[in-house]
Formats: structure tokens, C-alpha cells, sequence
């Protein structure tokens, strides 16, 4: 087990923890864009697999800059959301629960890089690291406009998926 | 595998997925309160402690007014989060630096949370439950109010995290 000395060993753990997360999401995104029936949904999923493959990149030039490799550390937590959001995607359920239920799993993930990302950038700053603080924080942003995105395109399908008729439900 | 035929169903599954969440974080948060070093980030999870209880009964509550039994379903994500929060309990690290990696665990499980809350009472509000959609609301608050008083104790604990003396680290 590793043995932190102090905050910028913790930074370091953060990186690896959000960098492993990212990865995982990575490979989760065509899927759920796969499982979406709203255009409107496929579409934001795929965007955010593009931004998603700038944050990782991202990580990568803070990990060079620190002089670090670039490592992932086994995030369990993104492990347990993406088997969440796996769950939905093969859960029958009528085309506007499965979306309904695909942007509450996202929701989820959203926030959980929200939580990482909003701490290692406060680490970044007090370790005066300001250029990783910079990226960190446009990754923050992003991710903070996408669950703003995903907020939104809830509020018509989940009247849409109150009442469902009956040949709407996958068997 | 459940089958999702309607928001109502999905309403019921998030509440499932909350109502484990919660009882897991009841046991984990003793063993949180146990590990922190800070008075303050003690009487925090003390205090989140007291508030979580009274969120495991405000889901029995909505349970009752749905006429459902009160169950969870197995939340991976919030499991693979308290393993996060166990790992730091465990691991090596300066006092400081402990403080500032467990309230980095408690964060993501308040955001967690929020995502799922706000979920939550977004579905009650669409189906027409309004009581179980103010009950939702309120632990909303409470989960947002423990995120914003974690960043608050974080800020001085993380300036102490960044030097630490040698003989502040747990061999």
C-alpha cells in the first residue's frame, strides 16, 4: 500500500483515480450512445466521448509535466457507475425509460468527475501546480455543461416516459 | 432482470438504489469519524451520521405512501465508493493529508448522492408525488449543505496537507 507523505502525493493518487475513471468512460460511451432511442441523446453521448478522449489527453500533459508516468489506479467507484450504467443498458424498458434511465446513470458519472475534478483542481492550487489548475478546470467546466445538458434533455422524456403505451416496451 | 415499463418503475428503482446507498453509508460513516484526525472533520461526520438516518427514514416514509416495501437494490457504484473511503482509511499518510483524502472520498459520495437525489425528486415531481418530492428535496439540501461545509474544512487542511513534518507520518 502506498504511504502519502503529503498533499502532493495525494494529488498524484487524484490523477491516477480520475484518469482511470476517464478511461473506463471512454470505452462505456459508444455504448450508451448505442442503448439511447433519443437522437438528441445519441448525440450528446457522442460529444461527450469526444471531450471525454481531450480529458484524458489533458491528464496526460500533467502527468508530463509533473514528470510523472501517465498510470491509472483502479478506481472502484467508476467501476461500480459504469457497471450501473451497463445494468440499464441491457435492462428491457420501454424507449423512454431506457433514456430516462441512461441520463440518470450519466448524472451520476457527471457528477462523480464533478467531485474529483473540483478537489484535484483545489489540490493543483494550493500546490501552486497553475497550469494543471488550468486544465483541470476546463475539464471541470465540461463536465459541469454536460450534466447541465443531460438536466435538461431529461424534462420532456420523463413526461414522455410517465405513460408509456404498451408497444413502446421492448420485449 | 426487471422490466422498466414506465417512469413509476424507474421512480421505484431509484429509490431502491438510494435506500442501499444510504444504509451503506451509515455503516462506513462510524469508521470515517474513527479515522479523521480534524475535531471539525469528526463533528462533520458525526453530524452526516445523525442526517443520514434521518434520510433512510424519509425513504421508508415515501416507500409507505407508495404502499411498497422499504428495500435497497444493490448500489455498485455507492459500494465501490465506500471501498474508496476504506482505502483511505487504511492507508498510510500524514494526519493532514489522511483528513484531506477522506474529505476527497466524502465529496464524491455527497455528489453521488446529489446526482441521485436530484434524480429522484425530478421523477416525483413529473409523477405527481409532492410530498415524496419535498421529502427528496430536503435530503437534497442536506447532501448539498455537507458538500459545500466539506470544501469549506478542506481549504485550511489541505495548506497543512502540503508540508508536512516528518514526524507527523503514521509508520
Amino acid at each position: 500500500m502506498s504511504k502519502l507523505e503529503n498533499l502532493n502525493d495525494l494529488f498524484l493518487e487524484e490523477l491516477r483515480d480520475l484518469y482511470h475513471a476517464e478511461n473506463q468512460l471512454l470505452k462505456a460511451l459508444p455504448e450508451m450512445e448505442e442503448a439511447a432511442h433519443s437522437a438528441d441523446l445519441k448525440i450528446l453521448f457522442n460529444d461527450h466521448r469526444h471531450q471525454t478522449a481531450t480529458h484524458v489527453q489533458r491528464l496526460e500533459a500533467i502527468f508530463e509535466s509533473l514528470e510523472q508516468p501517465a498510470k491509472g489506479k483502479n478506481c472502484k467507484a467508476m467501476k461500480g457507475l459504469v457497471a450501473e450504467a451497463k445494468q440499464h443498458i441491457k435492462e428491457k424498458a420501454a424507449s423512454p425509460v431506457k433514456d430516462a434511465s441512461l441520463i440518470a446513470a450519466a448524472q451520476r458519472v457527471e457528477h462523480y468527475e464533478i467531485a474529483g475534478y473540483g478537489t484535484a483542481r483545489t489540490f493543483a492550487t494550493t500546490l501552486g501546480y497553475m497550469d494543471a489548475a488550468d486544465l483541470l478546470q476546463q475539464t471541470l467546466n465540461e463536465e459541469g455543461a454536460t450534466n447541465e445538458r443531460l438536466t435538461a434533455l431529461s424534462q420532456g422524456l420523463n413526461v414522455e416516459a410517465m405513460v408509456v403505451p404498451d408497444f413502446h416496451i421492448e420485449k
